[in-house]
């Protein structure tokens, strides 16, 4: 189960779909041993890069389910945000029961003011029940909805099943010294702050205080790199590592076609037989294609393990 | 089968919960037959205002198959937005199965550009199927999505299983003009348009051309007849009875309350059991119960329909 | 000054134009002297409906100018909100200079956490200075801004300058409960608290406690009766004139051209000479002024106000 | 005036004040040597990172004409995106009387659909008149207008004094290829392209057919740099120059805090004798300073320009 003392790389799995749009089972499978294999704590599946809004339920669960079994003794943390609770509460109840560690919701973007964002989370937990593990996404730029550090810390004492901040705030390094300033000031217990935003700024979000990273960056075994030299007290060595990165990482976190070039760069790596997606599916240009080789080819000359994945 | 022929009222349905938030059968026959005799000609089910986002995929289906099969020959149209299409596609296929006349399908909020809006329902047709007749939902106000008359236009060009336009931007006379100025002119051909927004225009609207209403007042019945007496040149006594009624349609169109008032009434009327929304639910205060009342106090002395249904 | 006191109809008014776009400022003058005529008990200029962002800043410090100097002892709002506190500044000073009664000010659609609501008043209070009366306009459906009862409060409660409520948020009836609860139970000081929403709730929202309306309706006088009815306990007499124009007070609500229909019949009505708005104008087709005339005639048969105004 | 040869780097000048909030002229001048120095071709003033709505009218039309008079023949286009024409037209004839070269217009958030865009411009022109050169901004993220590549051709065919295409859609690689389609295929005339988002895709913008930048990052003569290289050939040695500063780059695009980090550097490199802003301000945190030393120092091991200006 998700505890307050996760900390590491939650990779945000993609959800791996063959050429005529059908979930791709073997390549789940191979997914999670590649994610295992790049030092990754835990697995985040059914995020908005996952793209869970294209599974229908009976998917949703069936793909969870293989993951979680697939996954062992690797905590796996699902998406289970929904325009209702109903859905919400079905989807929680039937990856809980089958061994995941914890949920993950985001608001919903009509929920504005601190009363109507901490209530929504009392009606979640109401919903899913006090016992399930789960993560606030605080993801402003895709739901729309602020979410102030003292409604963070509303949130964490209303509820002792909050484990997680996934903080995806943007510009977002202070709200981190905030959230943790709670915490020495007394008037917060501990959780868990795992960083979104495709890694942007991941470089100085564990200098500043948080546990580590849930994106999806094709490479998950930089990112896990970088957390473990920072806490090394190696921080050059980890901002040369990252910066090698940083190029290609910039260029994944477009809106729309970044989950293109993730999947595509994680083909290559042979996490997955295809890179499709479902519709509505972004894709990339014959241009585009090339500029991903071009940058893999100069991430290859200070990071070995990008060598030979250009197309 | 939905066609471009569609006129009068398509009501949209409440769906009918009991007091711990279960599906009420009995009263969701009882709706039906209510709906009915309110003299509607047809039922829309699965709308925004049905609370279609609170019941998970198999309570949404299994209400759909009731309420199609006590419908008998009155055309049923189901709501089958979602976030992705693979649950439209599922739900619709479902449905259509059971014997729904059509589907109704609104863009989401990141499609805006008139090539976007146009793209997303190619996508829709193709994940449904080109025999399956659908409905435009042009609701700005909840969507987000500015439709312009051309992109309208261009739809129904594509796809001739468009039958039917629910209107309700706002404000929208003229756009119903610009509409049917696109039959006249020979650049569309004729499809229905069957009016939204709470009837609060509903006067003037079928003056300008629609052909009915869609929309859920909880007195169908005078929307009916509305549209008969205009159909029928009575200018005057249409817009009599339809004043009679403004300040309690007025008040039932609020935003989030207003399905409060709705299920109340049309409790009171005896078409459902039980007036309680599934949570997120909005709750009339004694205030608001005290002026639904005295509004229906007021309302009785011009329209005998509304005779002792005060609290 | 303004103060807490404050009730009755503050009208929005309308800034009236000529055929080429410039401001008419003998009918300035004279729309001043209509509006007194009406029983208005204040006027607020420059609000949304008032066109201010059309005007440059010479023109909007000139036509305040003239509407105070006009209205004698009638207190003058100035709607300051600006992009800027240079702008805000700058018109607040030159305004309370030559004698306005205080400001009005929604906050920007990006101010959205309760903290930032706040903040954003503070720094308002900071440029305007402390002893400038202003009225917090909470209008969420144009501002994108969703303001809890407890944020007033906070503002309220830091500003002693902060004199009234513009209340439009919608549905709002709840609210003014809200607020009004806090000076009963003593957490809050009174202040005065107007309507907005083209009035469209007015008959309730004064039996829920508010001071009157601060909206721009064609027919203020009867907005001041129905305010002046409900103090005097005369309830149904109230509804019966606000029902009576509910039909065209509706009408005149839509977003876009509800300024149109307004300044039409403002003209019709001998405020304005002229009911042209600077570009980007919204105008009525043929239809719609068809519809207005419909409207006024079907009133004049139960408000002897609107006779012999139709075109 | 304007044309659309228009190349290289018109760089987004920031304002520069004093720590009492007052405009600094002699740092105003200085900057304008600063940037003539880095090697830019033009000065872009009054942009979204240039606090244009913190200026009151006066201000804004005094920098200008202080900006324009120093400049020289460096051509300096000037914001004017206004939210009334009034407004818009008053800037745009005192700058373009003072000598600018041109003015840029943003699309207000409520202009939606494809003819409203495009009508929008038509009436921006017929207020600054036909033979004022402007530049279209299209940047999404701030504006919330989503404008599609034929909308950018409908306005360049209709209004020969459009000049230049600000892009900064993001992802918008694609779209500058659309864009540079449409002139290849004979259906749009040549314009120029400079594009925006803080530089963040320069590197390959400019292979895909932009004719340079109009951003505001600190390091403009990087820009010229990878500009010029790419136009010699020199892919590799651009990408290198460009990769160096990425780190930086990326940290002062974030949203609100960037133009803090902004005005740092600026100091440092002795372009502005005073890194305030005017309220409402963005503030470096003690942690954010260290960490953009810390940066420069990273940078300074890479580019010389970056030497000695860490604090």
């Amino acid at each position: 189960m998700l505890t307050e003392a996760a900390s590491g790389v939650y990779v945000i799995a993609v959800t791996p779909f063959d050429d005529r749009g059908r979930i791709d089972e073997a390549s789940t499978d191979r997914m999670v041993e590649f994610y295992r294999d790049c030092g990754v704590t835990g697995i985040t599946i059914l995020g908005m890069m996952g793209e869970a809004p294209k599974l229908d339920t009976e998917e949703a669960i069936a793909f969870s389910l293989r993951v979680v079994k697939r996954a062992g003794n690797l905590p796996v943390v699902v998406g289970v945000s929904a325009p209702g609770f109903a859905s919400m509460r079905a989807l929680s109840k039937a990856v809980m029961t089958a061994g995941a560690a914890g949920v993950m919701i985001a608001p919903p973007g009509n929920v504005r003011t601190d009363d109507q964002i901490a209530g929504y989370y009392d009606q979640c937990v109401a919903a899913i029940g006090a016992d399930v593990p789960f993560v606030i996404q605080d993801y402003p730029l895709a739901s729309g909805v602020q979410m102030a550090p003292s409604v963070i810390r509303r949130i964490v004492m209303a509820h002792p099943s909050c484990k997680m901040l996934k903080h995806e705030d943007w510009p977002g390094l202070e709200k981190i010294n905030a959230v943790r300033g709670f915490e020495k000031d007394g008037s917060m217990r501990q959780i868990s702050i795992l960083t979104g935003n495709g890694g942007l700024f991941l470089d100085f979000e564990v200098e500043r205080g948080a546990d580590g990273a849930m994106t999806g960056y094709a490479f998950p075994d930089m990112l896990a790199d970088v957390i473990r030299m920072q806490a090394a007290g190696k921080r050059d060595a980890a901002h040369d590592l990252f910066d090698a990165h940083l190029p290609l990482l910039r260029y994944e976190q477009q809106p729309g076609i970044g989950l293109a070039v993730r999947k595509y760069v994680l083909k290559r790596r042979g996490a997955i037989a295809c890179a499709a997606q479902r519709i509505p599916a972004s894709k990339l240009s014959k241009a585009a294609h090339e500029e991903v080789d071009y940058l893999l080819r100069r991430l290859a000359a200070r990071d070995s393990r990008a060598a030979g994945l250009s197309g």
